[in-house]
């Protein structure tokens, strides 16, 4: 059996012991059938991955006792998504996804075209901590509750915003970001695209990049989850050659 | 009400009249509430798009009336996704977003680890043709059914072939395919990867060039829309500026 990879935000020192986070003890318990002594790894971004185990474990409560770190913390490049509220079952596809892909923050956005009024940021972020665990970074993305998209671009930090734009009325994404690097974030629009007002409105604002993201219409979600990767394999985390290896002398591996 | 948009591979000559495919007119009659004189859009990537009307509409039959073409055929980059036979829903979501993102062709392989034996060819071109419908190309990626990964190689005519492979062992996929160009195909293994022997098969296969995919480990069908998405942004049609306009003159849009 493969050890569970858990998300613990607390503070992990090894020889230390920690209580579980809601959840964690029905979900090991229950669902993955371990026990005391059973194996498990913790992490977070802060305190890298450490190895652990079950020191205690009923329906609703476990204690974990930490072990040795097994990986350093590292940082990650920022990358964060903007996108407009969709339904829930694309929704909950793209947080997995974009999760996987190393987005660092989800923001569902509020515009005159978008099908959602809201976002379940509770279950989202389930979703991405899951997922966070399976891929096997270090920190899971923070994923916001909706809110209207000029709010959102009112409050920014001037972060480079590549904006998914009609080809008409972009250049390629490629020619876009050349020469940009983290920080960096992606905003797609609801299916049929920005109002001309809003367009308007992205076009004069100095942290705005318009790009298009080729010649076929693109769902909402299949636009985000592309975009992101497109983005990680031209300027982002998959153009890293691997570092030295961040597992520790004596770690285990799988 | 947008005009809808099918594809029919049958001549599209402007002043003929044409049958539609099965489950055209039940689409069109009850699912989208049409009738005779109504307008539609007909596709195939041999004649590009023509203007239309139904012509006659009976529950299990349809005549159209074809018209003026409004977009001219042209040449699409191929690129082909072989993909580790999927459990049904993954393999869903992956053929409409692979459709959306321009693939070509789909084949579905068996290799040591995969969890699925088969894949529903029949049922998987219909989504494809109903993505290809709504993402607005002018052809339907071919969808074929699963066959063993070293019976598709053996049989491979020698098109270069992106394998996803783990970090440590391939360069960065912006750095293998640098300098290529379509025809391209993309190898996506199943969950848990390659065994060592069909890794050291394709290794030898001079088509073949390995790719890392990320620093993250990727679900097989988030690898494959990921993959197929880099792949257009760094040497694919998402890198050319639009052409002239391949709407004809006096073609209405939208």
């Amino acid at each position: 059996m493969s050890i569970p990879r858990l998300h613990l935000d607390e503070d992990l020192r090894e020889g230390a012991e920690v209580e579980a986070a809601p959840g964690q003890a029905h979900h090991l318990g229950t669902v993955l059938r371990r026990g005391p002594g059973d194996a498990v790894r913790l992490f977070n971004a802060r305190d890298g991955e450490h190895e652990a185990a079950i020191a205690f474990l009923r329906k609703d409560r476990a204690r974990f006792a930490i072990g040795p770190r097994r990986r350093d913390p590292a940082p990650e490049p920022e990358l964060r998504l903007l996108v407009a509220a969709l339904k829930r079952d694309p929704m909950d596809w793209l947080v997995e996804k974009a999760t996987e892909l190393g987005a660092t923050r989800i923001q569902p956005v509020l515009t005159r075209r978008t099908v959602a009024e809201r976002a379940n940021a509770q279950r989202l972020s389930a979703i991405a901590r899951a997922a966070a665990e399976q891929c096997e970074r270090l920190s899971v993305p923070a994923v916001e509750e909706a809110a209207p998209l000029h709010r959102v671009l009112d409050a920014w930090d001037g972060t480079k915003l590549v904006v998914a734009m009609e080809r008409s009325a972009a250049p390629p994404l490629r020619e876009a970001v050349a020469g940009l690097a983290s920080p960096l974030a992606l905003l797609v629009g609801p299916e049929g695209g920005f109002e001309g007002a809003e367009l308007d409105d992205l076009r004069r604002r100095a942290f705005v990049v318009p790009a298009a993201l080729g010649p076929r219409i693109l769902r909402a979600e299949t636009a985000a989850v592309a975009g992101l990767a497109a983005l990680q394999a031209l300027v982002g985390d998959w153009t890293e050659a691997p570092g030295p290896d961040r597992l520790r002398a004596g770690a285990t591996r799988g």
